[in-house]
């Protein structure tokens, strides 16, 4: 097996190799650049590329159908920000603020297109079932998207509603990429479905301390410290606090209009819950269920141990 | 073979059994349940199954591809109306005007992707190329419709640069629906080109004929008679208009603010031009082509005798 920052290379310079046309066409597809250097830890492909690897196939031969799935991922990046109106995105303009919107509408169906053409980009008796998972995925993409959306303007979600909606709008695209580097390797369907369950249940753990960090990680991680407190943004944070005993003083600092006496009051209330302790538990619990899965397949004890370091690598985040 | 009213009953029929999920994810599919109810010509998916079953096979067969194909024309009649902001589509509100922008942005990237699952419904030697020619064609049509945008802010767009960009935004879907029902019938490759070219060639006539016909067709054709002019949109009348002896003076009737004398200025200088005799003769050369490249086809005289019909049938509307 490769190591993960190997896979991640690899990702890296397939990107810097596309050429795409300029000239008269230079406004169309300058945008799918831009939006493809964002240059996130490369999660998904350098997990369809582990995945091969794993289940015996070559990573070369998972290269393209990884890159596609990066570009899927960033085309989904360009069409969010133009929903949320978000002029940045990992600390540069997005592709909408720079571009403008329509560019960012245009440009980022050039690349579900594009992504769509790398992903088929896989040996004939793999086409299908590859894109069969690539398009359901999708789909299941959008869904949580639009349930985000549906979420901001209701006051009743629950914590059930909101994991379903983060399993759909985040954890199911590393369940695909992981389960597209088994299918193009010939794996048997049950171990497709287990290595699919370890990346969604990673992906669950993985959001839900996206929701811890913001509160309780300092400015180094790129967001303003309690960001999702001052937009009463829905994390499972404020569901579990508006789910306790202490929800009417919870709703009761959401409506303080300064900004940082907002941060303390929510953030003392989480730390009278001990949100820090119940939150990091559940990350725990879905990372164990990850490897559950994990430990269920038939891969090599040198597979595994890559994947469990993936585990750790992201786990590293919260430290 | 079928008739072309009998193929478009069929699409009807399939748009009209097609089943979205509802619930919590009513608001992503209303959108694509209406947005399909547009309820045009079907011209698309009509050339799809005729020139699957002129070529040997069933309607049928093709019948999910079409389908497929007339979903990628509804996703981008979304997202083209979000970037034009346009209120009105067919004389109802558009997506965006009926369920916003956001709606409009996501449901239409839903569309595209089951536009792709229901163009993969064809048998397994014909997914490759089917796929291939669907993923190169959508690719075009964001080509011109990037061109369509930037040719809005430029003063010095050609004619042959204004072919190109309708060719790319409207006549290679003709193009690849045709293309896509010959490769599902297992059409020998140039069989495929020719009747592509068929279809790209009528698509380019067709264009021709909407420039025509919102100057000097009456208000029943549903938009206003001099829309173009009022918008100085760039058509192949005031591009033509722009590159003759009377070009100064087409230029100073554009800067007339009264819509009625506008129009009626713009108008007067096109007779002088005899812009209608002009232009109704490149709207018969490009209709000759398309019939050559239908002659050239080894097809059936009673399938050659479809296509001339549907030829005729879209002519129709000039008069």
């Amino acid at each position: 097996m490769h190591s993960i920052s190997e896979y991640s290379s690899m990702i890296e310079q397939a990107i810097s190799q596309l050429r795409f046309p300029g000239g008269a066409l230079e406004g169309l597809y300058a945008p799918v650049s831009y939006g493809l250097q964002e240059g996130g830890k490369r999660l998904r492909p350098v997990l369809t590329l582990m995945t091969a690897e794993a289940f015996g196939a070559q990573p070369c031969e998972a290269l393209h159908a990884a890159l596609g799935i990066e570009m899927f991922h960033n085309f989904t990046l360009l069409h969010d920000d133009v929903m949320d109106n978000s002029p940045t995105r990992r600390g540069r303009p997005s592709v909408m603020a720079k571009y403008g919107v329509n560019s960012a509408i245009l440009s980022g169906d050039t690349m579900l297109t594009l992504a769509t053409q790398e992903v088929m980009r896989v040996p004939d008796q793999a086409l299908r079932p590859v894109l069969d998972c690539f398009n359901r995925t999708a789909i299941e993409v959008y869904e949580g998207q639009q349930l985000d959306i549906d979420f901001e303007s209701r006051d009743d979600v629950t914590l059930p509603e909101y994991l379903e909606m983060i399993r759909l709008k985040t954890s199911v695209l590393l369940g695909g990429a992981a389960e597209i580097g088994a299918l193009i390797a010939g794996a048997p369907e049950q171990q497709a479905a287990l290595i699919y369950k370890y990346a969604e249940r990673l992906g669950l753990a993985f959001q839900i301390m996206d929701d811890l960090l913001d509160v309780y990680a300092g400015a180094e991680f790129g967001k303003p410290v309690g960001g999702d407190i001052l937009n009463n943004k829905k994390t499972w944070l404020l569901l579990t606090a508006l789910n306790s005993p202490l929800a009417p003083e919870v709703r009761k600092a959401l409506t303080i209009t300064d900004p940082q006496q907002k941060i303390q009051a929510v953030t003392a209330l989480y730390d009278r819950l001990d949100m820090r302790r119940l939150c990091t538990r559940a990350i725990e619990q879905y990372t164990a269920e990850a490897l559950d899965a994990l430990n269920e397949t038939t891969l090599s004890q040198d597979a595994k141990q890559s994947f469990r370091t993936l585990c750790e690598k992201l786990a590293v985040r919260s430290k």
